[in-house]
């Protein structure tokens, strides 16, 4: 079995996608494609490095983990390949693998230099197809991360925004929007168990408080509940309806979660 | 074989999809995943329910459907797998499946409920992931619905909208706006036939009238005609433009057909 | 193997695309399908042969790709398969397979017409459904082109624009917007390179003056660049934007490359 999975921000409007799938198939006509989203926001690496993460778990070891939010392409930002014990992740060197790879071992990390390997010429604007799409057909291949180029001892990481604790609260940030305008924030069961307390509220922007609660129809439709999200984080959400829009929230935005105040 | 399609809401903006697609390979790495589509409106249970209804026939027999629009996700609403004649259906019990099941044979109704056959923890927000998936996994694999849960003798189905005769006409209204904006109808062929008439035309809003036609290019470019589209429903078309945004259509607009009136 | 792309204006709001995958996997359960795009703008038939052009060659040998755009459906417009060395394509005889097969060598042109290998009956209005599907379907079975229906000699082309040479610079347009708001243009190396100058510089509307350059980043962030795109098409570019939206860029406005003039 050899599953690829491609995380991109080149949307599904032309074919640059389709043209992954083609260089693929042609190097490993087995490969299973899966694409994870192509609907990241024009070079929004962060966005891309957080869908990646979100994702990775779920497929099956050995899965191999293409990722191109790539504003850098032609430059001389590198290309990576990194192996971990259960998967393998290729992508630019620029953050977009680093969220996924955090607290997984890392057993090799490559910089994809082997023209073999590649698609000759490289163009300086498609590294999607030239680099990165034909590395993963060869890794489905069986062909070695050791055979792509010479050992890399670091990568770029993006910082990711750890919760700070005061006295009675919890402080965290709105880090990603979903479809449904779901607000997700970096408060995960560990940080908010932390506060010791049976039943939590959450403030946003100082005056905004909305309950934590187990599921989004908790409260009444059109009011705002914080639920313990999929992901394993708290997000911001209003039931049937947009957090984001709703209650004006944006990435970076302040979230205190805390002991739910008595009525 | 083992063709399981996938009907939600989830957008392809975030992560949701492709991990269904992860947890359903990790079960069973032999079934064909086809997305029907993934841009049902939020929570539009109906949009859902119609779309699956429209494409289902299509699959060969022994396809897994599931459809996952599902704004009760964590509340205590049953999850279901149905066992037609041709195929099994998965997902929530909210009508999302009630309008593809409508007319076939059904032959087992399980509520989803044995916990070997769902990712654990279930969460309360995406028994996509952790229901849905999970269990269409497991019935490609061959599992017996019967393992799934307890049978049910019933489920809820969505009220389809029945057109009604009068004496030189029938009226129905639209029930679903394509991507093109043609606006689909519940008058089917049936319906049609049975007012006798050779010529027929089409009344929007009392005033508004186009000839029903063979097919979209039949009318001049930008002038409106009512055409027994694909699905064997009538739809109203503009040529080259958009019915829904020409004639200002929405679902719920009365539409009346009857036999042409002499020019 | 058997791979059979997908290239339509049908979006991925409804049960279309789905329909088709359907409909082919129920004739050829082996059948790869890849999209690679259906969100060709309705009706845009040069769209869609642009992209069809661009991404067909990346498949192995032995393809099989369909494009429908097909704003004549159920008119007396033919439907077509045309046989190159490498490729099988198929879809209306609108133009919309005219770009990708120009150049390669044409060894069977038939009219699609011989029932049994269409969906009965076939409707007057998703030839994609009844039509090209399941044509794409038996050729990947093996079915000979020729049983398919009557030889062509002909079939309808859409007009590519030619670049014109002038006596110091060569004369072009833009001829595709892509996702990120690049302008691609039909100035191709071979016209760049008759220009016999190392630094060029390009000329929009009269005044707007950008420098060639070899990728996206070799410029600061916010100028633009006209950069050798990954099709080998000159492309009109801004770093970290959208050259469209910027440089308010519309598919045919003139494109005119000249040596660079000295600062």
């Amino acid at each position: 079995m050899s599953i690829i999975t491609l995380t991109t921000d080149f949307g599904t409007k032309d074919w640059f996608v389709g043209t992954l799938k083609g260089v693929i198939l042609k190097l490993n006509p087995k490969a299973r494609i899966v694409d994870l989203t192509h609907e990241i926001s024009p070079g929004d690496i962060r966005a891309g490095a957080f869908a990646l993460r979100a994702a990775c778990r779920f497929f099956p070891r050995g899965t191999i983990h293409v990722a191109v939010v790539d504003p850098g392409v032609g430059s001389r930002r590198r290309a990576l390949a990194i192996q971990t014990d259960d998967y393998s992740f290729v992508g630019p060197d620029n953050g977009v693998l680093s969220f996924a790879v955090a607290g997984q071992k890392l057993r090799e990390i490559r910089s994809l230099e082997t023209a073999d390997y590649l698609l000759e010429p490289v163009s300086r604007t498609f590294h999607g197809r030239d680099v990165f799409a034909p590395v993963a057909a060869h890794l489905s291949r069986g062909v070695s991360i050791r055979k792509l180029g010479p050992r890399l001892q670091t990568f770029i990481r993006l910082r990711w925004p750890e919760p700070r604790a005061h006295a009675t609260s919890i402080e965290g940030e709105v880090v990603y929007i979903d479809r449904f305008g779901n607000a997700i924030t970096n408060l995960d069961m560990a940080a908010l168990a932390a506060l010791g307390a049976d039943a939590l509220e959450v403030r946003l922007g100082g005056k905004r408080v909305c309950p934590v609660a187990e599921f989004y129809g908790s409260v009444p439709t059109g009011r705002s509940a914080a639920v313990l999200g999929s992901g394993g984080l708290l997000e911001i959400a209003v039931n049937g309806g947009s957090a984001a829009q709703r209650l004006k929230l944006r990435i970076g935005d302040r979230v205190i979660a805390q002991p739910r105040s008595p009525k």
